[in-house]
């Protein structure tokens, strides 16, 4: 990065320790943060002390290192630690970056240095931070997505304070760093493992590549349950490899075409976006097993109606790695004796259709699909299901998404929730608490977009660029009840449109033969339009797709139901301040180094 | 209040005291609690320091007070001070009540006890506090009204967190405890003066009296200036004269009625609607005299054209007072010597229009004037104008008042803002720095109001039931400009009206030739109408007016003007913390107590 970097090897050998604590337990999350594995971070995470400790581990380090956290990832207004030299002594601060990159010392010091060691090719920074801080410039570390940054210190700095996080050798790395404690179930004998992974694939020359493959189970596969899937990653490709699943294609077809090329190839079929429902799923920072709970296991293999016999299978390589070749997959650990329920995945939010819109230019726009209580008491069993984990599903303007659950219109819970999602780290995420739906309850999902980038209005549908809403809840048991989504009525669109076209004043009007598109394409968005989109929004009653599998409904009146009366919401928990400690220090900690090597 | 009170005198040795520092300076300010005047509280303020010295008196002091702050003068939600006693001993703490009325120890101890002394028949309590504390539980003293509130404790409690705040004998002031430091001018010899009083009136049995009475200037009046004036309050009724207000009558009528009456009177002639222009007020808790600056001065006499000869007094009693008479009044001083600029007094805001609307059962809805460049440019002198004074006026559901000047659509200074604007409590006020306004200049005026109260839309207009959104500001050099006010486009409201009949399901339709207020009345309130009405009033021109003298509008086209564009808005500032003292205690402080005397 700076033209004749200076090469300061640090050696440490006291570390400043503040009640050298060392790690309650050793770290089981991993996660290199930059594509080449310069840093690598563990961690663990303590919910009786709500504290993580961080491990950061930096191979070749020059001058220094920042890591933190910051909304979405940006180097600017982010939460920091810094270790820097001034080719003298070296330094380890709590700090932050302005809006202007420029790193400041935090006024209270809450990550805490517990020990810095040194081997021969690397430095290994050991320190806590507790989830709120209640310092303002800290970010709070929630259940859901972070942002991680990091930048690499190439040369000396006489201070903090001249350190600026603009064109430093920077980036960003997605995971939930609070990861429920779900315990391994021990493994019963008749255990047995199928690999589903790429096929020797030659990365193709492109800053992200997502890597399609249909695969077919064996003819008359026997029905058996998933108990644990695990990474299998190939080696030397673990910066590369960012994001695995397997898809279950819907059984509105028998026999899916085969294909094995980039997933956003013109070749691949279309009839392959009807292979949605994931079965699994593995993100970089992931445990190394995903384990189904007790009671809670997915069927693999002939099951009464539909048999799903195939699957589409993605690997996500992110950083371009040209020549490379890849064989990354996912191990599915399944098991003949059968458990007592098969779980299943239900799709919430809104319907794949144009009628939902987002206009243009919007920082954070919300659009909300219902799962209302008429369809949930058809659907669910008196004894109602027990959702367990989700995943939450946006195209690339999403970046919130929530799904609540109300009950005699009162919002009572959050079944999950990401702040900080990303349309780029979708993964499935066990629920800390499992979270049971009784029939007549609603179940709201809410996303938010930012469309600050676009000229046009964004719609609903399943095009890269066009948006959805959905959150893919598992549960047990398995139900009929395959999506419980809803969007706005087509009628009180229409006359959305039409007020539009009078308060137009240049007259333009969107033809009433035009498609839903072409006519959101036409209007003029100005603040009345905007406004008046989100009050139709939240006002217009709401067609219901309460259905079985795809398009076949429960019996029942579905079109031009009200939307469901919420008269209490949930307010966002305001964090818990922890208690202070005596009086932390409010300079840097000198970390004492020995030797200094010019290059 | 208590049927068995428990009458404890404290006498009180020694008070606890913590750096027993002195107030800088006498007191400036008084103002009576309750209106038998039990509680008196005086205060000053130091802006160097950040800080109010508070001197409260209690006259027959029984078992203890609460005194404190809170967002509109109830009970609950407050920031206390209290003043207890077990039985034993007297304790002092900085307390908060929560929404049950259920009192707290702050974590955090603001309120600092500087002296308590003990006369006869009267117990005096020194404090201070910061303007801000930063303590989530404290009250945020800034410029704008302060609802004061009150408590009587007539029996011993064993602990703060025993009081409740429900059923204590308990009361609210309003009143502006930061007020500007403004000097007080050398009077010139030729000073002279003149009362405009109550003529010696019995007061009604209601809990507040508004009286009316009308003044008409001697026949051929020379010009003078105003350049002081001062309450002169009838002895005893210090703490009934709640507010007086000497109004102009506008020169639109050569000759208006005599009236001496209640204001709300059935007789008072509609004409007095025109006397409007405040040419002096005084409330409760201001200084002694209110001095006009340098060169700010208000003529009074012979003007050319119009001649205000006639003046409207108006004097509030609050509470029941049968029988008792009062002559309180205003005296001005005024001069022959004539300064060099006549001050004069403009109109902001809203016109007095049903075309701007709150709907009903809203707890924030905002309305907004405009004072548009096109006007400023046309009316203002090409020096501008010097704002130097503030009256906010709204009617009974007007909750906060801000002026905001923006120059090339950014948003540059707050003229005046009252975010706990009471319309019982308007004060013109002298601004801490004077506002220069230019030509090209836009002046905002936004109104927020609450109509939880209220079944059908709230209209402007003049009646006490309708609503109005006007900053009247006083000026200097005086200009013809005498309102710069603005109101939705007409044609526009009627569009709305249109979308509210198609988007009706019920089919109610407001008829074409129905009048604004009975279109409003016919409009069913649901969440689409109000959230289409605000995207109406933010996105729809507006008519001006930019007028001379009512109804006279400058030369130029004023209807369907656009909305002024603002692309950046001041934030309001978040409160600096002030730097914390080492180590406040978090107990409350012991006042010891000598002597205790059951009845």
């Amino acid at each position: 990065m700076y033209g004749t970097a200076v090469a300061i090897f640090l050696v440490i050998l006291v570390a400043a320790l503040q009640g050298s604590e060392p790690p309650d337990s050793p770290f089981p999350y991993h996660i290199p943060l930059d594509p080449e594995g310069i840093l690598e971070l563990s961690w663990n995470v303590s919910y009786v002390q709500e504290t993580i400790h961080f491990q950061l581990q930096v191979r070749g380090l020059r001058a220094g290192v920042l890591f933190g956290m910051s909304d979405r990832g940006e180097m600017e207004n982010a939460d920091l630690i810094v270790l820097w030299t001034d080719g003298d002594r070296a330094y380890f601060a709590d700090a932050w970056s302005d809006q202007e990159g420029q790193v400041h010392l935090d006024p209270q010091q809450d990550y805490q240095l517990l020990q810095a060691k040194r081997t021969p090719n690397s430095l290994s920074l050991l320190f806590k931070r507790p989830f709120v801080t209640c310092d303002p410039k800290d970010y709070v570390i929630e259940d859901d997505t972070v942002h991680l940054v990091y930048g690499i210190l190439e040369e000396p700095f006489q201070s903090l304070e001249a350190i600026n996080t603009l064109g430093l050798h920077a980036g960003l790395q997605r995971v939930q760093l609070l990861k429920p404690e779900v315990p391994t179930p021990a493994m019963p004998a008749d255990v047995q493992t199928m690999d589903i992974r790429a096929p020797d694939v030659l990365i193709p020359d492109n800053e992200t590549t997502y890597w399609c493959y249909v695969i077919e189970l064996p003819l008359h596969f026997p029905r058996h349950h998933i108990i644990m899937y695990e990474a299998i990653v190939t080696k030397g490709n673990e910066a590369l490899v960012h994001h695995m699943e397997v898809f279950q294609c819907a059984a509105e077809s028998e026999d899916y075409p085969k294909f094995n090329g980039p997933c956003d190839s013109k070749m691949k079929p279309e009839r392959l976006n009807y292979c949605r429902h994931v079965l699994a799923a593995w993100a970089l920072g992931a445990k190394e097993h995903f384990t189904t709970q007790k009671k809670l296991v997915s069927p693999l293999g002939a099951r009464s109606p539909p048999d799903f016999s195939d699957w589409k299978f993605i690997t996500t390589i992110q950083g371009r790695y040209k020549g490379r070749r890849d064989s990354s997959g996912i191990r599915l650990h399944y098991t003949a004796t059968l458990r007592h329920y098969d779980a299943g995945i239900m799709e919430l939010g809104l319907v794949y259709t144009p009628l939902m819109a987002i206009p243009p230019q919007e920082t954070a726009f919300v659009l909300t699909g219902y799962c209302t209580d008429k369809c949930t008491l058809k659907a669910l069993p008196d004894s109602g299901i027990h959702i367990f984990a989700s995943q939450l599903h946006t195209h690339l303007t999403g970046r919130k998404v929530v799904t609540v659950l109300a009950r005699d219109g009162q919002e009572r819970k959050v079944v999950n929730r990401d702040n900080h999602y990303s349309p780029h780290f979708q993964e499935i995420r066990m629920l800390k608490k499992v979270v049971t739906v009784h029939q007549g309850d609603v179940l709201i999902t809410s996303c938010t977009y930012n469309t600050e980038n676009k000229t046009l209005a964004t719609v609903g549908g399943f095009g890269i660029s066009e948006e959805m809403c959905v959150n893919y809840v598992h549960y047990y048991p398995q139900t009929q009840l395959e999506l419980c989504k809803s969007a706005v009525d087509d009628g009180f669109l229409q006359k959305y449109f039409h007020t539009v076209n009078r308060f137009s004043s240049e007259e333009v009007c969107t033809y009433p033969w035009a498609s839903v598109p072409q006519q959101f394409a036409s209007v003029p968005w100005n603040s009345f339009n905007r406004a008046t989109l989100k009050a139709l929004y939240d006002y217009a009653p709401i067609s219901m797709h309460c259905n079985k599998t795809s398009a076949v409904r429960f019996p029942g009146e579905w079109n031009l139901q009200p939307l469901p009366k919420i008269t209490s919401t949930l307010e966002e928990p305001t964090p818990r301040c922890p208690i202070r400690q005596p009086q932390s220090p409010t300079s840097p900690t000198v970390v004492i180094t020995a030797e200094e090597d010019a290059e």
